[in-house]
Formats: C-alpha cells, sequence, structure tokens
C-alpha cells in the first residue's frame, strides 16, 4: 500500500551511507554531497536574530522587504525585476516542485542533470522526460535533441511543457555556452515550453569563467530564473529559496499558480529567514566580499582537482562554477574491467570501498549507467571545524594548508590507483596498486 | 497550459482580501484566519538566535536532539515515543502532503474540515473522498458514513488508504468524543485505512474540555499524528511542524515514505527551527505556563463569541479547543432568504461587506454550499499591537478589555442584525436593522 516509486534523493542517501560508516569508524573523503558548510557571515547571523519578531505568517510570496531586495539581486544580474515577480519558499526544491505544480503537462530535462527534479515530476503524476546533454553543452540540453526529445515525447502523448535548464550545471561545474543558450531557447519558445532555469550557483562563478547568459534574457517571458542562498552562502541547513517570474500575462498567472500551490504546500517561507535574505540579496560590500572570497576558495580547490584527476588519465572538463567535477573514465574501461568497475554505480562503489572516497555515480543524474563517469563535489574538503574552515576561507593560498593538500592528494593517489593495472595479491585477490591513497 | 485545479488555499485569499480592504479603508474584522499573533515565549526568540550556529543541513527528519525532545512530548500524553519515530519539517502542510505522497492511494476526509486536506491530495493526482459527518462527531466522519464511503469509493475505482481526523477541529472547535474515535478507528483498521491524526489545536483545549483521546492510543500501529508549534505558540510565521509514525514495519516504512518525499521536497526544518522546536517540545515550566495562559485566553473569548452568536439565533456548539466556532443559521433561514442571502457563500459575503465582518463560508470546508455555516476564527480579537497582545494574554479578565469587548459586542449586534427581519428604507432598499454593528 505503500508509493514504491519513492526513494531518499540520492546525494542524501549516500551522505547518509558516509555518516553510518564514519560511525563505524571508517575514514570516508566525502566528495558526495553538495553543501557548502563555509562560514556565514556574522550579519546574517545577527539578522536572523533581528528577524525574530516577526512570528506572524505574512504574505505567502513573501515580505514587500525581502522581495525587493530580490528584485535589486536580479536587476543588478541584468534582469530588470519588479517585487512582484518574486516568490520566496524554504529553499529552492518546494519553488522547483511547484512550478511544476502549476503547469498543466511534463518536463523535458538534460541528461545528466541534478538528482530531483525527475523525481519532483514523478510526485506529481508528471513524466519527466530526458534529452541527451553532451558534454560541451554545460549542463543544457543539445537544441537538436531538445526539439526531436519534445516530439518523440508528444508522439507518446507526453505533454511536455517545462525545460529545465542548471546554469552553472550540476554535476558537471560547467557553464553552458551562450549560444547554446539562446539556440535551446528558440526551441523552446517555438515548442511552447516554459523554460525554468536553475540559476543557483551562479553567484560562486570562478574566476576566468565565461559570462553567465540566462535564458530569462533570451525569452524573458517565458523563463522561471529559481534560485536559493544555500550554496553561495553556506546556509543550506536554513533553508532560502527564490523565483523570479516572468512579467506579463503568462508570467503572472505560472507565479499565481506558484503562490497557490505553496498556500498548500509551506504557506510562506519561515519570516526571520526572510529577513537574512532581505539583508544577503541587498548585498552590501561586507557580503559581497565574503561571498567572492566563498566563490574563489572553491574555484582555487576544484581546478586543485582537476589537475590531480585529469593528470591520473580521467576526461573531465574544467570547473567553471559552484564545486563540482565530472570525470569520465572512459579511457581506462579496460583497466576498470579488470576490477570488476564497468559501470557507474561500480565505480562509486569501488571509490568508497577502496579509497574511502564518497562520490556520485553518473547514474544518479540519469547517465547512461555504464557510462564510467562520477559527480565529485569538492564543497567539503575545507575543514573539520568551523575555525579550521573560517581560516581556509581567509587564507592566501588555501592549497598550501595540510588538511586540504592532503585530501587533493587523496583524490589524485585514488585516481592513479584507478588508472593502475590490477595486480594479483599473494592470496591472488586482485588488489590496486595504491589502495586508500597509500 | 496552466493547471486550472490550482488556487490559494480559501483562507489565504480571504486574508489577502482583509488586508486589500483594510488598505482600502475599510474597518474588517479578521475572524476568517486562523492564525495566532499571541506574543511568543522570550525564550523561544532566544534559542532562535542561538540555534544560527547550524547552518548545516543535517539529519532530513530533524537532529537526534529535538526528536528527542518531540519524543518526550508525545510520551508525556499518554503516546510512548521513540526519537526514531519522529520527522519535522516547515509546518505541518508539508507533513500531511509526503503522507499522502508515500501511500500509494486515495484519501477519505470529513465533511466538513479544514481547507487544505483535498487540494493537497489533487496536487499529488490523488481523489479525496468526502465522508459526511454530523457535528455531534467533533469533526470526525460518522464510523458507518466512513464505511459506506469508503465501499462506494471503491465501487468508484477509487483506492481509499488514508482518513485524516483533525483533534479539535478545525472548521468547528469541537473535539470528537472517545467513543467515535474508537469506533471510527475499528472501521478505519477494518478498511486497511491509516489514520492520519492532526492534532495541531491539542495544546489548547478550553478549561473543562474532556480529555482528548487519540487515534494513536487506539490503534498505535496504524496512525501518524501531524502537530505544529504554529498555533500554540503563537509562531505560525516560524513555519514549524512535526509528525510521530507508528512503531512497527508499516510505522517504519510510512516515515521512510515520507522522508524520501522530504528529501524531494524540503530537504530539513531549517536548523535553527529545530533548535527552538527542541526548546518548545521539552516543554520546560515557564513555556508550559505560557501555553496554558493562551489555551486560557482562547477558551474565553470563543465561549464570549458563542454566548453572544447563540443569544441572537445561531445555533453552534461550545467551543472546547482552538479558536474556531462553526455557528449554522438553518433557523433563520427565511429571514435571510428576504436579505438575499441563501448559500454559505452568500452568507460569508454579506458578512463582510454589510458588517465589514471577514468570516469563511462553509462551503469552502465541504459543507454543503446551501447549509447556512461560517467558521468564525477568535484567534485575532486580541490586539493590534505586541504590546496589546501581551496585556491581553496576561489580563485576569481579557473580556473586560475595551478592545476584546468591543470586538466581541460587534459580532454580537452582527449576529442579531442577521436575525432581524429586512426592512425597507426610505429608498426601499432592504436593509437591516443594525448594519455595520451599530
Amino acid at each position: 500500500m505503500l508509493n514504491e516509486q519513492l526513494g531518499v534523493a540520492a546525494n542524501f542517501a549516500v551522505h547518509q551511507t558516509v555518516a553510518n560508516r564514519r560511525a563505524a569508524g571508517a575514514d570516508i573523503l566525502d566528495l558526495s554531497f553538495g553543501e557548502s558548510l563555509l562560514p556565514v557571515h556574522p550579519s546574517l547571523v545577527e539578522r536572523l536574530a533581528q528577524g525574530s519578531v516577526d512570528t506572524d505568517y505574512g504574505p505567502i510570496a513573501g515580505d514587500g522587504a525581502a522581495r525587493a531586495a530580490a528584485a535589486g539581486y536580479f536587476a543588478r544580474r541584468g534582469l530588470p525585476t519588479d517585487p512582484d515577480q518574486i516568490v520566496f519558499a524554504p529553499g529552492s526544491k518546494p519553488l522547483l516542485l511547484a512550478v511544476v505544480a502549476a503547469v498543466d503537462g511534463d518536463v523535458m530535462l538534460p541528461s545528466p542533470t541534478w538528482v530531483s527534479y525527475a523525481p519532483q515530476a514523478r510526485l506529481l503524476g508528471r513524466a519527466a522526460f530526458p534529452v541527451p546533454t553532451p558534454s560541451h553543452c554545460g549542463g543544457v540540453p543539445d537544441p537538436d535533441a531538445l526539439r526531436l526529445a519534445v516530439r518523440a515525447a508528444r508522439a507518446r502523448r507526453g505533454r511536455p511543457r517545462l525545460v529545465v535548464l542548471t546554469l552553472p550545471d550540476n554535476p558537471s561545474g560547467t557553464l553552458a555556452p551562450p549560444a547554446v543558450v539562446r539556440r535551446v531557447c528558440e526551441v523552446a519558445l517555438a515548442e511552447g515550453l516554459t523554460v525554468v532555469s536553475d540559476e543557483i550557483y551562479r553567484d560562486l562563478a570562478h574566476d576566468g569563467a565565461p559570462p553567465l547568459l540566462s535564458p530569462a534574457e533570451v525569452i524573458p517571458e517565458r523563463t522561471v530564473v529559481v534560485t536559493g542562498l544555500s550554496k553561495s552562502h553556506g546556509i543550506g541547513g536554513w533553508r532560502i529559496g527564490l523565483a523570479r517570474f516572468p512579467r506579463g500575462r503568462h508570467g503572472a498567472a505560472l507565479r499565481a499558480g506558484v503562490v497557490a500551490a505553496a498556500s498548500e504546500i509551506w504557506s510562506t517561507l519561515a519570516r526571520p529567514m526572510q529577513a537574512v535574505a532581505e539583508l544577503a540579496l541587498s548585498e552590501p560590500p561586507e557580503i559581497r566580499a565574503h561571498l567572492a572570497a566563498a566563490a574563489r576558495l572553491h574555484g582555487t580547490v576544484a581546478a586543485a582537482v582537476h589537475e590531480v584527476i585529469t593528470a591520473a588519465g580521467a576526461r573531465c572538463l574544467p570547473p567553471q562554477g559552484g564545486f563540482y567535477l565530472y570525470p569520465d573514465l572512459e579511457g581506462i574501461r579496460d583497466v576498470l574491467a579488470d576490477k570488476g568497475v564497468t559501470t557507474a554505480a561500480d565505480l562509486q562503489d569501488h571509490l568508497l570501498d577502496r579509497h574511502g572516497i564518497a562520490v556520485l555515480g553518473g547514474h544518479l543524474f540519469g547517465d547512461k549507467p555504464r557510462a564510467l563517469r562520477v559527480r565529485i563535489a569538492t564543497s567539503l574538503l575545507y575543514g573539520d571545524t568551523p575555525k579550521q574552515r573560517w581560516q581556509t576561507l581567509h587564507a592566501a593560498d588555501p592549497l598550501s594548508l595540510p588538511h586540504v593538500r592532503k585530501a587533493v592528494d587523496r583524490i589524485g593517489a585514488a585516481f592513479r590507483a584507478l588508472s593502475s593495472p590490477a595486480r594479483c595479491s599473494a592470496g591472488g585477490r586482485l588488489v590496486e596498486t595504491a589502495e586508500r591513497g597509500a
């Protein structure tokens, strides 16, 4: 009598496995969970306390001051915005769900893409159709493939109405080139799709990354931008998300539908968190500097991990934003096969069991199960205590800090071990030359 | 292309109407919205600030300390509980939704009942089947009617798997007698239904109210209890809800499904709010006293409103918990018909337009549209400022306070006007003898 299709989101499930193994004494390097534990700026802590005076529900979408700050935030990113285009929620997840609820139809998703888009659609009884997404597209579907997939979905009685894009992308940590964004928007418009642009990693662009072109700049009347403060401000546990809806009739109707869904699901973002959002989104200089330091650190460490894994033989695009990498080990398939690793799930298990390194297999992002790809999250490498993470954030050269260096080296050693031929141990068991980073 | 079935929850919609009319200068007495603005206890404010140190996601269900406090809370109410039976969420709404998501089937609902249960089921593509609920049942369906409705639903290819009970009830403010709870639980068990017992008003039992029998005491292995701190602690805007799942295999599987839904929808209750919940649910003496004062005030004012509306000719059961009344004006149908009022919606409009009193018509709770019933919420009568509400909470005789007295009198006058025969004004327009409480 239970809903058998419902499982815990893959990232949370592996995160729990890590916690269990650590509790049992294992030394696990957690590269599975996209959480930033960098210190929250003290002014946001202070604002949370001040925000406790608001104990009433307030408007479903969020109060005027918080929405005005959000409008300013988007305006500074080239998207002129009225506060009435904004809706807040306890995280970006409920908003992504509510947008699907507000639309009468199905969802087109890049493949691979973030773990929760498809389960959300299924929770609401909608279909999620995958669209092949070449790695050079930065997580945005190939435009021609999108058109074909929409038509194929219609031929199967699907009713595609939304396409979700992630800029910068999770799992790949890369950013879609503007030309691809433009073309995919053209297809969306021609096929009557509304674009959901998940820009939660936008403010964590790495140094030297190309500028982000938001679909909301290309087809403003058909794009909902969803974002949140979890990743950028290191406050995943405070649950603050927001969405910007298009101007015009379609946008207003869509927003009304999301507010209606909100009224039945979460009522409103907790008022003290709205006060936090108001301050963070108004971006005073000290918050801006704090955020820039976080983005720099993520970029530096992700680049270092990119260097050691590519040196060890992985193919991997250089990360451009956020804190993810998505290496492909197709080039060493034969070597891995000798170790019994022939799928992404095998690779995930092998890295955890043999090297104590937790990652997520590409299959969890909807990638082909036999593709030898895993997602690496580098955001939990900055230290085990708040003090250590504070020092890491403010270090001139974070890679020179022993705990960061050790983690990066351990990843490099594990990837070198992956690409080393298996040899027989004395007991006849296949072993790698460098197990557990030794 | 939008989901046409989706509308803003009726209580929020009317609350917004009130806000709009007030902004336009109207003097509205808001009896439409079930929000307590009574002052939050200062220790909870302090705890919120302390809780800001937790910025990580933490466990989806809530951290161990908060779940242990919740277990103690239930144990003190006759429900021995392990912390692993608890799940927290940003309000009770997401939990009610997630329980439906976790079950593979449809929902049986009392009629009338709270406005959001049915829309939540529909959001997930499930059916909600109403069960006639006589007023003496305290919001719990008549057991025989439940059995018949389950079978009728099955005959229509429905798959009833849940029944929602509200104790004490919203809209009626009454408490189901233990004998009815026992019999409805027997039917639920026999028909394979899991009971969702919404006990969010439990701690606001009025003086002299009979003890509450929770379905979790009757069929512990088949009852999920859902509650929250919004109503009892006056912190609707902080969004804190929790659920207690049954022990045993069924309970564990159901809870796992809810945690899975949580992982896709809200991730976790904001960590600082978990700290608040931990303190509130551990019920130190000062919090307990504060809560008792709130319950006493709600009981006193609801009883006073009951007195004036029944004196004016309304039939209405005495309220026993929470802050609602559900008067029935069938006895003056003819008089109301002369005023053009023949449905609950008419009555709601008439009270708002002629008397500046906002209530919710019974139709919004799924009651028969022609039944002349409205729901009155008395929780917004305690003052317009935090200071005034603090004084009201601590007054020896709140009814002697001018702002409370005036509001109660205004309600009485409006109900007397309703039952007064219409007469022709000089201009020939039908008017009431006591418009706008004059």
